[in-house]
């Protein structure tokens, strides 16, 4: 059974009573809730616990990290920001929502800015599916629709994604590709835009059911742990095997 | 010099006065004398020249063919579609404009049905650069804004473009693809969405800037041409000499 | 529990003695036999059957279609090749093996000519997993070898994969892209070039694994089946509601 | 006209008596010999000069910087890799050459370990064109060959390229993928593989037009710069204009 770990910075609910009216325990319960409900095993973690809660012993136990934060980027420490990207290199799936294109492990991942145009409007938000061929689309409609998002627009500054699943059409103007899987050494990564501390958007269905099929998608597979370094004692191919090697 | 071959379905000029008043002597005309002012030798071929005027000779002098079709993608012959592809495969460079997404060349060089949503309103488009570091975007502001545009939607059938360089916002709520960029073969293609016969948009400098950009691209390089086939000649390697060739 | 239809052209096995020996029933029922083992549900399908076997009943229990194909590529009905790609289209997965390359549904739903080199010389190959995070790559070492194995090259005249999962290094100097990821319309296709009517390449485990890692990653999601065309009908956006739908 | 900055490491050529030999006056200054006959200005910097030869000054002439780095990319201080990545998001070409993989802004800005397999046995390699459309093969043929060459091998732990131009063939039986074009921020990114100390490789013409190749494909447009950050200025859309902006 896939385990995920749901990730959040877990301050904007403790401190701001608009977050906390509509995330009262944090987003990331609202989060594990939906993914236990969908059938995966889930724990989570926040900023604040030692470690950031992710302790080697609770990566062990992760199939698949999801990640929230927004205003505390720079507390993340940068021993746990190595050990999270490490696992990722490994196998462990990565889901990065929102504001968390920000964060220090999608930023390092990415290898890019990951800086966008942003407005908060309340204005309304289509999520189109661009490739209902992906699993990650499975189960949901031609578009998603929010009636209170915060924008986010291009230039999203993201190396181009793998495979682009979702771009996002705002009333104001702009469109966003909200949708984008990536590959970093054995890791699967999706990111995933929606989400905001004062929207009630992780309570949304449609959405859930997103993060949920990344989760399916991102799980580590059985694929070989590839070799690295110096290759000198590989099996001598025939006629090769008369070559120097110093 | 880059010769570039502007071929039109020239129908809707010559029948529809609303259509001639934008366009009077044809939307090659003015694609043709914009791409020459941008210092490109080139020539026009419509369909209902012989061989819709693309002859071996004409090809023979073009490194880069546009193509405009809309309600006669039907009455190109089969003959002169294998031409075409050939050539592309060959090393020519092929723009494929507006409704020029069904047409059979295009249709043909992506294995997918090309199909879209579309809609009629005379509605605002954006169209926002993704790559703002790809040669097809240069020059360009960070989005075109077209007053008056035929909607074009998602799901757009075609396969993931190589990069994608423009993605279009509509007023009245979805998402396009706008600019998409492929291989086939030797050759590069570049889907460019803008253009309808009613609306005045191939007279636009910014339109036109890309349309000259991505004719610059497209040209044909000095890459190698493979060799296809039974390869038994090949120079041997060291050691693998001794093996049996049937 | 997905349904998988092995097609096979089954001509060499019946006139030729060497090829007879190594498939005496046919290559189609040692791959359908090993899908069997791995847990699907087969059938096959063969050219010189009504249809070639592949009637609209037979699709239609059918999530994923392999194809294997090599000296009668031509004999295959227009209708038929339709048939399939339309069904890719809608969702069904396609596993196209080794000669299968110069196929009519490959080449069609490529775009390209899919030409490349080849030799027979029973040489040695080794495919080497370029993306160990893949799914196709579960439970597969760094590189499968093959004692004996007909070569092809690059040029492989495709359109760059949406994934490059294998690579193959031959004996006498080449290298070749031999697992490639696509989709096209809401299906996945996925081409693997191991496999010659001479060499006894289906009865190896690894690339057993191979092909039916391959078909659980191809079978068809549940995602959204797009609506085309005319798009008037859609639910107003606040803002947007007073345009003139012409 | 194109300005290039080559960059070297320079320490083997000066501390080893067989990598002096190869190149008496370094490697910088072989690539930078090419490049100026290519038509390219040059002007090259080492990592034993303040600020390892990239001040600020210097950068400001820079269109494309070439990296090539073995033994000290520890030695490379955080401050100028910072700089040097951050000019290659607003535009900067970069070419990564051979053991420059596990240089700081060549890991930096892929997000991987960038580990490879290696061996040292004087082997011969052939680099095949997989992209024979892309201007970074123009004048090449099918395959340049490397009589002596150190062997980098597959797994290469970097995300899929945006587009694959070469792939190398290794006698000892590896491949791997050794002509890879990225795009990070505005800028554009080719890793390529050949050179090493002890064997002539950046004295071959084929290498030195490669990189010559990769010059000009790198060089930057005239692309949007784009703005990121709050977004509330944005001329309204009609029908948009009523919205609260917080």
């Amino acid at each position: 059974m896939t385990q995920v770990t749901v990730w959040n910075e877990f301050r904007h609910e403790r401190h701001d009573n608009t977050v906390a009216e509509v995330y009262p325990e944090g987003i990331h319960i609202v989060i594990a809730d939906a993914l236990s409900e969908a059938g995966f095993e889930t724990q989570t973690a926040t900023l604040d616990e030692p470690d950031h809660g992710l302790t080697e012993a609770v990566l062990d136990d992760t199939d698949v990290l999801t990640w929230w934060g927004h205003a505390a980027h720079d507390a993340v420490g940068e021993e746990i920001v190595d050990r999270v990207c490490e696992r990722v290199r490994e196998g462990m799936g990565l889901i990065v929502l929102h504001s968390g294109h920000y964060s220090k492990p999608f930023t390092r991942l990415m290898g890019s800015s990951c800086s966008l145009k942003w407005r908060e409007a309340a204005e309304t938000e289509r999520l189109w599916v661009i490739e209902p061929g992906h699993p990650i689309a499975d189960g949901v409609d031609e578009y998603i629709e929010l009636d209170d998002a915060e924008m986010y627009g291009e230039r999203f500054d993201i190396p181009a994604p793998d495979t682009l699943v979702f771009t996002s059409w705002f009333e104001g103007g702009e469109v966003f590709r909200s949708g984008c899987c990536y590959r970093r050494g054995n890791g699967r990564i999706f990111y995933f835009r929606p989400g905001h501390e004062t929207y009630p958007i992780y309570h949304d269905e449609s959405i859930q059911q997103v993060i949920a099929n990344a989760v399916a998608w991102a799980a580590p597979g059985d694929g070989p742990t590839p070799n690295f370094g110096n290759n000198e004692s590989i099996e001598a191919i025939d006629g090769s095997d008369d070559r120097t090697v110093h």
